[in-house]
């Protein structure tokens, strides 16, 4: 596999699109690919991108409003990746290659890519893939990296937390826009867009979000604006593109991005260190029929306590390497 | 904490029902609690219960079929112990003590006790508290321990996991009967009930069941039953009854009992060490912002995969006792 890795990351240093998809490909087949894949390319630190993540309900026409995005940053000239991962979307499991078919119309420009993510292998929180596909698109050389997920709660934090900016879609006459605010995207906003915003009913919903800003962010540094766009006209996407780089200017001013840099590092590397003791936990454990004959060395008593206990010693001796010696 | 559990430990021997309840509620606020009864205890393999797992989709009337199967165990001069657990249910975090209002006509009877159970802090699988509900229900002398819970798919599986006898309930015309058979519950299960039996429908879908039963059952030493019920006037109770103990008693023959409870232990033990070695990390990393000054100690070179690797080796040295040695 070794050449065969050497030679994708070659093509992927040209800027070869294949190669990027089939790197992602390889990193959401499994771990030990994804870190031979980091280990070569090892130029995540050195090239800036801005990760903005879209979050927001199901319907509100999120994947529309996104293709009008990439449009605006397109007409800026930079290039973008985006990285959809819909955990209620039938694409699970990384099966899915390529273009969405609502952003299509982006698939012949090359400084365009669009994935959709699996949520295959997860433990708590984005898969580990997702985030690798970032690191690759980092490296890649994309400017902006856009992070889509559907659904409100978990999700959003989870994109908030591989994120610069977080952009949080509305639209009017969700019926139950104080539940949605209650069920927590709010809290990791720092862009609102109301979307379909020539519906009837924008502008008592607008005044609700206004409201509600209010109360919440008042005594922020950075008050989340809330920007009206339609999507499939394109109305408002420019100003939505022009808080986001304002937002990222705050960052970059105030010494944030480094510090949500860090901590989105730090959760990664704690995701990955749980993911990796729990298998542990599992290979030691082995086929069903040698795990059932273990148990008695595991603790006579039926207490699972004092049985975890012993467990965890010995774990910890097979990883010192010590086992030989004491078992 | 000592003396007051010392306390409820006496009366719970002496059958005093809310020294049970007080214990469970225990044993839900947390690890240290819970390992401290079931160290005093201790009893759990001495006394035999029969641990029989409901599972099915919402709306088919387990509850109702469940409070009948209690009647019947009654009848045969049985305790019984109720333990529903519902993720989707409002009653999660452990918060509702005592009995549910649709099972509410056995409240009364001393020898029945019923309690939902939350699903809070748990890593996948059934919480923590249930297993430790289980243990202190046997304790307590209970012969009977149903396990109640509601959906398809993972909750069938981990009730599958701590039962003796899986009960499968189905009902006619759920419109999606072969979806729900490939769902996943079926491959669990040890006794069928067809529940609202006498609905228009239930010999059609009593032949599809048949059939899928003859399909995937028909190697097996013990092939499912499928038994007609109607929880609304206990038609078909007896016999569903009759066949959950002809399963356990071929159990018993068979010495499969004794495999599925060392299974279940191994299960148990495996989520427990687990959740310990997360809980480790966690504790590891602090608060977040003692936790973003460590990055630097982690790595340097925002590669993920090599900064866990450091944080395993020191997770381990910490564990060990070297940590003063060596950092």
């Amino acid at each position: 596999m070794t050449q065969e890795l050497e030679e994708l990351v070659s093509l992927f240093r040209k800027g070869d699109t294949r190669a990027l998809a089939k790197l992602i490909t390889m990193c959401e087949e499994s771990e030990d690919k994804a870190r031979r894949i980091i280990d070569m390319l090892d130029v995540d630190t050195q090239r800036r991108a801005h990760i903005v993540g879209f979050a927001g309900a199901p319907g509100i026409g999120k994947s529309t409003l996104i293709n009008r995005v990439i449009e605006e940053y397109r007409r800026r000239d930079l290039g973008v990746g985006v990285l959809a991962v819909d955990p209620t979307s039938p694409y699970t499991g990384g099966a899915v290659l390529g273009d969405r078919s609502r952003m299509n119309r982006h698939s012949v420009d090359p400084k365009v890519y669009i994935r959709s993510m699996g949520t295959r292998g997860q433990l708590g929180g984005l898969s580990r893939a997702t985030r690798d596909a970032i690191r690759l698109l980092r490296a890649y050389g994309k400017d902006v990296i856009i992070v889509e997920t559907t659904g409100t709660g978990q999700n959003e934090v989870d994109v908030a937390r591989v994120s610069h900016t977080v952009v949080v879609v509305m639209m009017p006459n969700l019926g139950d826009t104080v539940q949605f605010i209650e069920a927590g995207p709010v809290e990791v906003a720092d862009v609102f867009a109301l979307n379909k915003a020539d519906l009837v009913g924008a502008d008592a919903t607008m005044a609700e979000l206004r409201s509600m800003v209010q109360l919440r962010f008042a005594s922020n540094s950075w008050v989340p604006p809330i920007v009206k766009t339609i999507g499939t006209t394109g109305e408002g996407v420019k100003e939505l593109v022009e808080w986001i780089e304002k937002h990222y200017k705050y960052l970059v001013e105030t010494g944030e991005l480094r510090q949500r840099e860090r901590r989105a590092y730090l959760y990664e590397v704690v995701d990955l260190t749980k993911h990796r003791l729990s298998t542990l936990v599992d290979s030691e454990i082995g086929s069903d029929s040698h795990a059932l004959e273990k148990i008695d060395f595991l603790d006579g008593s039926a207490n699972p306590y004092k049985a975890s206990d012993n467990f965890v010693k010995h774990l910890i001796e097979r990883i010192s390497g010590h086992t030989q010696q004491k078992l």
